[in-house]
């Protein structure tokens, strides 16, 4: 970006000293790309939002990226050369040095795809490349739910079970960049079998997916469920709204399932915490944001239970996300800044 | 320590300029206390052990400590005004900030004592505390197998599962100082009762007790095994060794059992990766000790088949510890000299 577009752009938000830097924070999900600039409290200015149509391709998903995070920053009347840095939150192994998605099944199997430093190109403006679900926790552990605890687990039970990991307020990546596949811990050998091709794992045991196997298995082997009556379960997903719902009208087999993932959830937490001892640990991801009032109360009681050195609850709080849709764009933007700064010591 | 002792204990060693510091390495257990003087490359200079008995009280174990202490400093033939300060790794949980033993079982429940702060004034040397496995994954990974790795995530079967986590080259204690219990992540929900008193905890899968147990169950199911001829099952315990030595005549019972604790060590060991990416992992304590060679190559296959994102084994190596008896009071003496540096600088 040159100094000259940057005078002529914005003379009157031109301030030399910066009363709070600017960033644009990018969600690239598989159905849907959301921009948003955000300042360093979290705070979003302007926001956009597109298709992503991973099947056009590479070069169309790039170009997308980049027009919505430039109407992103047109809606919060600003110009892109006051934006510092660009943090982008992607599915799948991304690795952040080089910026490069590894591999992202939810992209049309993008492989060793350099998204950051093409998206970089196209708006003149460094950009970080994150994990999302990393990028989802940093955003509450810094600016979210979580901002006042140094040391935060999230798990966000979805689709899948994803989940990251802050230590002393840093997202911890690990030493191959692959830390926060939480959501792979076997927790009943020989168990159900999980997306992964491995069983049992906790993910295959109380995400939505492992919900709705469940429920359609008992419907299948007689129970009955106010569920067939919300959705055609041939051709329907039973989202978590629906599962929301069902639980609302007090069905008995979604409230059945919908528990029993809470206890594996709350024992699955225990065992995070009686290895890593977070301060705090959050709770986020859609099923939570649709079933949390029925799930939280479970997942919290199992989860003190089985801690091996008990914590009062007050002291390792078990918390809802605060950020919903916005907390990986917020958190890739948070955590452009701090590589940014990381680059300018 | 006075400059004075200094001076007329060791003139010849009184180096202005130290080499290399001097600790002193206290590894106290339920039955035995270890003491040895350990340089900074974790090489010992003298040692000495006498009987814990901690039944005779408080103050009568911490003056064995002390005496132990003193011992090795005098095999080593040392003055105590040349050690430059005492790290003491001890069971149950320790709290390194004040040198309290909170709680330790195995020391006859011992409950608040000011372990640290008695060791001390006995000594009179500078004195750090932590809890035992802890110091012993930092001394495999501060001097030991895992030397040349930053983040270690250290695992030692025996009769219970112990553990500890080393992150960018420091001890991980957590935010409440209570991490590293790793032994108690369910595997098996609803499985074997477990000595901490949940069910399907690693320790109750795969420890000498959890295999023990699964070899008394089945011998008394009717299946024949070498081991009634090694020990008397009604009176004595089936030990690591006893195990070893019917692995050596190829016993199938014992063969069968050890190979699936072998197994769920490495479904355990892969969920650790899973969420933490170490740079690698050390197995250690009494089980690996003796039947490390028919356990270790079942553990290593299993975890990396469990790993959601496949890593080459020689970039995430599976090590087995090399400090032996060793590793607690090597790791002790090597906290308390990065605890001493912390407190100048």
């Amino acid at each position: 970006m040159s100094k000259k577009s940057r005078k002529n752009g914005h003379k009157e938000q031109d301030h030399s000293q910066p009363q709070s830097a600017l960033m644009l924070g990018i969600d690239l999900g598989g159905t849907k790309i959301l921009a948003a600039v955000v300042d360093q409290q979290g705070r979003i200015m302007g926001s956009a939002k597109r298709k992503t149509r991973a099947e056009r391709g590479v070069e169309d998903v790039i170009a997308r990226i980049a027009k919505t995070a430039q109407e992103a920053v047109a809606n919060a009347h600003l110009d892109m050369s006051l934006i510092e840095a660009v943090g982008i939150g992607a599915p799948g192994v991304a690795d952040y040095n080089t910026g490069v998605i590894e591999f992202a099944p939810n992209l049309d199997n993008w492989t060793n795809i350099p998204l950051g430093p093409m998206l970089q190109q196209a708006l003149g403006v460094p950009v970080f490349v994150e994990n999302d679900v990393n990028a989802g926790t940093y955003g509450e552990a810094s600016v979210g739910a979580a901002k006042s605890y140094a040391s935060v687990v999230g798990v966000f039970p979805g689709t899948g079970i994803g989940g990251g990991i802050i230590l002393n307020g840093e997202l911890w990546r690990g030493a191959h960049n692959a830390a926060g596949e939480i959501g792979h811990a076997v927790m009943l050998i020989d168990g159900p079998r999980c997306g992964c091709g491995r069983r049992g794992c906790i993910e295959a045991l109380a995400s939505r997916t492992a919900i709705e196997r469940d429920i359609l298995g008992e419907i299948r082997g007689g129970r009955t469920s106010i569920v067939t009556q919300l959705v055609n379960i041939e051709t329907e997903q039973i989202t978590s709204g629906t599962l929301a719902k069902a639980l609302e009208e007090g069905d008995a087999l979604v409230t059945d399932i919908i528990e029993r993932a809470s206890y594996h959830l709350g024992v699955f937490t225990a065992a995070m915490i009686n290895s890593l001892d977070p301060a705090c640990v959050v709770y986020g991801g859609g099923l939570i944001e649709a079933c949390g009032p029925a799930m939280l109360p479970i997942i919290r009681e199992t989860t003190y239970r089985y801690l091996i050195r008990p914590v009062e609850p007050e002291h390792l709080p078990i918390i809802e996300a605060a950020l919903g849709d916005n907390a990986v764009l917020v958190g890739a933007a948070m955590l452009a800044s701090a590589s940014l700064q990381g680059v300018r010591r």
